[in-house]
């Protein structure tokens, strides 16, 4: 009861924060029928921005760490944010009267990260006085990006299988490998599709926005025009983000009506699950490099929570066709307070199985 | 002579202000037959971040004041921000050769706020060291929106009366039943239709962005993203909206040849009577709750300035058949320099009738 | 040897600065074939800010400089500015297959100003002690928009002797006067063609926006509105128009690949020959008025130095069909190095000739 209570407080938090109460914003709305709109064109260039943002973050996050010291904990991250892609697409995506395509895009930021989450587990390590790594913030786009493109990828195949004709990216020669596709029993891939498909999202606006972003982070140094235009930007322009999303939100909220259960079950149990994957990860590499106890709690954090920043924006611009009702209300809604209610979880059991 | 020298001055440094300035700048450009644009949906995105911006500012003011403190002073502030507007809806609008919408949309902007003016106000009463009510600042909302919203209606509520088949906002039972209205004789508007003219500006994408702004402002926490990227960005923004509006007022300037008479002897009595206005009910809320003198010189203030800020946009947004030469022109060219210039007349009034 | 070195070192920090690195990205973008685009309404808003920014910068240093004392130096800088165009356009843009309006575009680069480069001049100075008038940073704007407006100018009256049948910018009158032109030996410009390209030029998107920006700056009171908006804005808005340049330039290299001699030729040595330039008027200048060795020194460094900030956007607004590859690649990459490593050059220069 004292959980609920607090689960009941911390949601109520979550819906004041920019995020989720613009998104609120723009289903009220579109729900009072309001002419309210973000031209297209503005739309697009927010997609953009923001996407250059996260990238740019990862590459620059990425470049002052010790990759030495990063290469097996980075891997883990990475590691932990494909296979919690992948434990979602083999449940909630296959959940009857789930769409795919939805089920993928949730799955996909449950695996992303939530830097605010991350940010209150290391304020409670802090408090208590445990030690963690300094380039724990450069692990956040190994899992955040993997988990990300991982989805896509996946929605973007399965896409192809169910509809061979129409695989709409242009790749002509998609259409011609896949004529006995089928949902449950999916034909095989040839290479060569798997490889059109590649290409396409690469190409995509959105994966090629964040993946400039991460080079001229890695290689260039934009430090500067980071901290003066992209960063600053980055809350605004989300927040308007949210308001169209909302409004998409509200106009496909009933093509949720079946299968709410199957969202909430998932926001509420994904969460314990994932970071308890996160923490085996974390376990490995703690024997296997010393990687620390407090390390090992901020993957399990990291692995628990789901992206409300970076998450949205790329999944609206490279799976357009996903319901955002179903992934944010899920991830931003139940996911984000049930990751933060868990790090109390994930430092106990660190302390019983690791030590400080 | 004094007072024109004063005027004169108050009127050169209001035209090198941003608002002003850009003003005369889009009209410069216009009247070199300049290509320089501004594209459509760039224009658009820019109203509804000016218009969120104004209405995150209220709410925020709003949710952080004594509601119980506020409540009258808030009730006699909106009541003056209506009465303005309905008595411009009487003079100006009715004015021969005046346009009603540019009346109307002229005394909306006359019964908004300017807080540049209030600014003034406060700074003069601080020098001669006279208290007021620090909730003052949240009063200004209630004056501001009170007065826009009711000249929005006014001006829609005439339009649909005047051309009773072209109602334009695709409400379709305006067309019904009003085939008698005509100007000085209105029909009495049906229930119905009223509710209609009601919703519609409410979902216009103006008033829309404004209301979200103020319900976001009171019920969420969006300081963050409003003092990171709403309020940094106004300015400028406003300052962009104002060369396109100094474009279009050029181009609508000689409509005004014939009645700019009538605008300059509005902009320049405006601001007293409406400060008188303000400075009535200001008393009766202090014999009623004990407001200060110096919150009585405040409210006066507040009516006797015109909006330079919040209302360019959101009259732009919601009326744009309203000619910006006419209402800009004369609030920020006339009225304010006046309402700034008789800050000391209510200052004495109320040491004479209250006591400081 | 070791020249080739700082040389080097040089460009390999110029292609790590946000200008270069974003440009970089852009073509890498077009060379895997993304479908990454920057809506057209948002790009040419980019230009807009971009273009009011360089002008209220040089409207406001203008507006607080000592006009007097800057009279002699700013005719001197202006002078430069239009000298190292129209030598260009002798030189450059007579190159067997540079295409003129490209060898204009890139004169007119070199003959704008590097902030950047121009602070570097003052660092050294400051370290060796060196005196150096206040104004100086006033010059720039002379400087800079005489040289972009002639290589503007001079590629449009170009144009029109090249095509005259298809002027292009509505100028009527242009098409009847000049049926003979042809490219070596031009026909003379009647008095009105050539009023009709300026008018046309004035009127055009891009000069509208310079010069309204310097007009707002000189006569208005812009400062608030350009240190909180348009000055923050400007890198980071640099830097998606850096994106869409490369996305270009890659798609027109291949037009470069027979004269890639001529502009590595120009970019290595026109620095040298400007700066030259530059302080043959600087010294006039000097034994005029008194302007100092310093001051002398930094005109050199001006004239040397080409354009990374207010120049792209100019051209790119006032002459698209000028390629980019040519003009941001010779500048950027070459001649900034060049013009840097040669300051220690002026400085060896002004302390043999006129002493410190």
């Amino acid at each position: 009861m004292d959980i609920l209570t607090a689960l009941m407080s911390t949601l109520l938090d979550q819906l004041q924060k920019p995020t989720l109460s613009f998104l609120l914003g723009g289903m009220v709305l579109a729900a009072i029928g309001s002419k309210f709109e973000i031209p297209d064109p503005v739309y697009k260039f927010i997609i953009v921005l923001l996407l250059l943002k996260v990238g740019l973050s990862g590459g620059i996050a990425m470049r002052e760490a010790d990759l030495a010291a990063l290469a097996v904990p980075a891997f883990c991250a990475a590691l932990a944010g494909i296979l919690i892609v992948l434990l979602g697409t083999r449940t909630l995506a296959r959940w009857r009267g789930v769409r795919p395509v939805d089920g993928m895009a949730t799955a996909g930021l449950f695996g992303a990260v939530s830097a605010s989450t991350l940010a209150a587990g290391m304020t409670m390590l802090d408090a208590e006085g445990i030690a963690y790594e300094g380039f724990i913030g450069a692990l956040y786009p190994f899992m955040d990006i993997a988990a990300l493109v991982t989805a896509i990828l996946l929605a973007r195949v399965a896409a192809v299988r169910r509809a061979p004709a129409a695989s709409g990216n242009g790749s002509g020669t998609a259409t011609l490998s896949l004529g006995s596709g089928d949902g449950d029993a999916p034909a095989r891939l040839e290479p060569g599709l798997m490889r059109g498909i590649l290409t396409d999202t690469l190409r995509s606006p959105a994966i090629s926005a964040l993946l400039l972003g991460i080079v001229l982070g890695l290689f260039a140094r934009p430090e500067t025009v980071y901290h003066d235009f992209y960063k600053p930007l980055f809350h605004g322009l989300l927040s308007i983000l949210m308001l169209i999303m909302g409004m998409e939100a509200w106009a496909r909220l009933s093509e949720l009506r079946k299968v709410a259960h199957a969202y909430v079950l998932y926001g509420l149990t994904a969460p314990l699950v994932h970071g308890c994957l996160g923490f085996a990860l974390g376990l490995a590499a703690h024997h296997l490099t010393g990687f620390s106890a407090g390390g090992v709690v901020l993957l399990s954090v990291m692995a628990a929570s789901s992206s409300d920043i970076s998450g949205p924006p790329t999944l609206r611009g490279a799976l357009p066709e996903a319901n955002p009702s179903a992934y944010v209300g899920a991830s931003t809604g139940l996911g984000t307070p049930v990751a933060i209610l868990s790090i109390p979880l994930f430092i106990a059991l660190a302390e019983r199985l690791i030590g400080f």
